[in-house]
């Protein structure tokens, strides 16, 4: 594992998704791993941490993790903005290569039997919520998240530190046609300690 | 209605959310208006489109949501920061003039009775799918969207445009503590139409 990476405090690993990344989720099943990449996952609870993704049914990375019901969600940079584009329009199902061409590398974490995307900035390791119905109905899948770990260069003591981290470390957000934005400036608002009591 | 607000063709709609922006979120019940803020908010699907959002039982606008089954959901730029911050921490169950205190201005859309919060840069006026166990369990609503506009000056023919437009105008994207970022740098991947075929 990369000297850069290490484990987040669990009630914190929300923030890893707030400010709504576009995000690599992947999933290994007898012998076989696939990432794809999702515009549609949210944060939904603090402690125990879950989180939301929309998986669609014709994705191979679904398949596998209708078989194991677990996950990775992970958090693709700027300097992974053809990666990110390029696991999210091919299928491994017509391209068997799709790794390889995508230039995907994978890690391995000890105690988790799933791949990790190298070089992204954070990972959440999730166990379906299983939920037939949403699943079913909305592709809409619920993860609880049991691991989570970031690159220490742009995530640290619970914060993400863009404003002062390489900016190739930015996190990325999709919007169509292989258009994507940067995540950008930091700012404050102004926090009335009384409010917040 | 301000005179830069315009309909967004609703096949487009979801790219309002795509890049996963802190939203506010607006309900109207019996003479009643609230306002919260939430990031927990996310695309669902094309077309029609639909959209999550997590509502926390404790919250006022919830209530109002739950009586009617409708509300909207609408992006907050870098001018509301404050307003953001402020909506998401006061609850108008302990402060009544909560909106005003919060610079809130509301405005109407002909057909629509609900609040729209003036300023942003897009809404999304929509229905709940009444999904009972989800709501419970998780506090997570699924959306309908019924109708979509937006700020001309920041999006376009289906398009943002952060980085031509006043940067007053670009998307938040809450962390914690009062922290946000806005939206960045546009960036775009090299789309092969071979693979898009």
């Amino acid at each position: 594992m990369d000297s850069h990476i290490a484990p987040v405090d669990m009630k914190k690993a929300y923030r890893l998704l707030n400010h709504g990344p576009t995000v690599l989720v992947s999933g290994r099943y007898d012998g076989v791993d696939d990432v794809m990449a999702a515009a549609w996952s949210c944060a939904l609870d603090f402690s125990p941490p879950k989180l939301t993704v929309v998986l669609d049914k014709a994705t191979r990375t679904r398949a596998l993790i209708e078989q194991t019901g677990t996950f990775v969600i992970q958090v693709p940079t700027v300097a992974q903005l053809q990666l990110t584009h390029d696991v999210g329009t091919v299928s491994l199902a017509s391209d068997p290569d799709k790794l390889q061409r995508s230039a995907v590398k994978l890690f391995d974490i000890d105690g988790y039997d799933l791949p990790f995307v190298a070089g992204c900035s954070a990972w959440l390791a999730c166990k379906v919520i299983p939920e037939p119905h949403i699943q079913q109905t909305y592709d809409l899948f619920i993860g609880e998240v049991v691991g989570a770990w970031a690159d220490t260069r742009v995530f640290e003591n619970g914060h993400w530190n863009f404003e002062r981290a390489d900016p190739a470390l930015r996190s990325l957000h999709y919007i169509a046609g292989g258009q994507f934005y940067a995540i950008g400036e930091a700012m404050s608002a102004v926090v009335d300690p009384a409010v917040n009591a």
